[in-house]
């Protein structure tokens, strides 16, 4: 039986992949009068931004720095401090931005909160993280509001215990097959995976083999959950 | 009886305001070129930070971002992408240096882990202060690991319940009165400072009224506890 329900954040609750998608657009733009033909800019960021990832972490600061950093690489210098200066203002525009929330989820966290108890596990950077949360106007509908580094097998299981709970008692909710589905099926737990339209490469795993319920969006879970437990 | 012992950790258990002031020393070293006669950048660097954290925290990637943000506005633009991505490496060696514990830490925190349940309160970007609990040999002297984004009376009562204690069975030591002192008195714990050799001015608060015990040092706690309690 399902006690306790996980939902990640970006994503799932939120759009965020669209703030990073709006984000590569305007930096190709800035890139625009250096780019050689075919040179793609935002392969080269992502290429920079896993290659930080050790250091940085998730999170829009980092994304930042390292969107700076490929505009300075791809330019072999030669991009401008008022051209920097725009990049700044992408990552604090992103960084301020209203929470839209996906099209649903208040209504069906909502009707979640009244049946079991919920936990919102995401990453990020937590000023940022916990900023959303507030904003998206759902916070008292959480009995935990779980802000982490890495979503790997070892966090969820602190997050399960955190809840008083067993992961056979316990179901992930999220976008992402990588991070909310394959770590939750490893320590024993259930997992649903509600895709979005846009997904992050990193995020993107292949032949997984795993086998878990995919649902077109959030609003469609309640019917599900009793043959989930 | 105190029975929990919080422990900050930037300033407290390891170095970390020196490698801020070192990365000033850098800083102002790439402005050199463009500082004219009085120009304090530093007190500029520290603007842009105060006006900046509503947006990022704490942090070194908002300390980084509000670095770059600085050297464009007091160089009018002028300043060179090799400049910039100088001020980019000043923040990742940041991020990358190995953690120096302070004089005696290591010792006292185990002869503290004997009989006192400890826990380390830090702020800052979740993903950092995770490599250095992890890199600081430390870890499994802990009970819990605390990262916060702000050190407010409402963190704090958390902490402690998330412990099972109670503010009157919990002592808070940290270098800063503003983060580590105040707010932990405010809510009815304990305090102690151990003061810092260098305060970052946004920790500085004059005239507080509270009085609690200055230590010279985390290894002259265990002597002092007996009479704190």
């Amino acid at each position: 039986m399902i006690e306790v329900i996980g939902l990640d954040g970006d994503d799932t609750l939120w759009h965020s992949e669209n703030h990073f998608a709006e984000a590569h657009d305007t930096f190709a733009g800035v890139l625009a009068p250096y780019s050689g033909e075919g040179l793609d800019v935002v392969a080269h960021q992502y290429a920079t931004e896993r290659r930080n990832l050790e250091l940085f972490g998730y999170g829009i600061k980092g994304f930042t720095l390292s969107m700076i950093e490929t505009a300075i690489e791809v330019t072999d210098g030669r991009i401008t401090a008022a051209e920097i200066s725009a990049l700044l203002d992408v990552g604090k525009k992103m960084l301020a931005h209203p929470v839209n929330l996906l099209d649903g989820v208040a209504d069906t966290v909502a009707e979640l909160a009244e049946d079991y108890r919920l936990v919102v596990v995401t990453k990020g950077d937590l000023f940022h993280q916990e900023q959303k949360v507030a904003r998206s106007g759902l916070a008292d509908l959480f009995e935990r509001i779980e802000i982490v580094s890495e979503k790997d097998e070892a966090t969820y299981l602190r997050v399960v215990r955190a809840m008083g709970a067993e992961p056979t008692s316990f179901l992930m909710v999220g976008n992402s097959v990588r991070s909310d589905v394959l770590p939750v099926l490893a320590i024993g737990g259930h997992a649903v995976q509600v895709p979005y339209v846009l997904t992050w490469g990193h995020e993107v795993v292949e032949d997984h083999g795993a086998s878990f319920p995919v649902l077109a969006r959030l609003a469609d879970l309640p019917a599900r959950l009793p043959e989930l437990g």
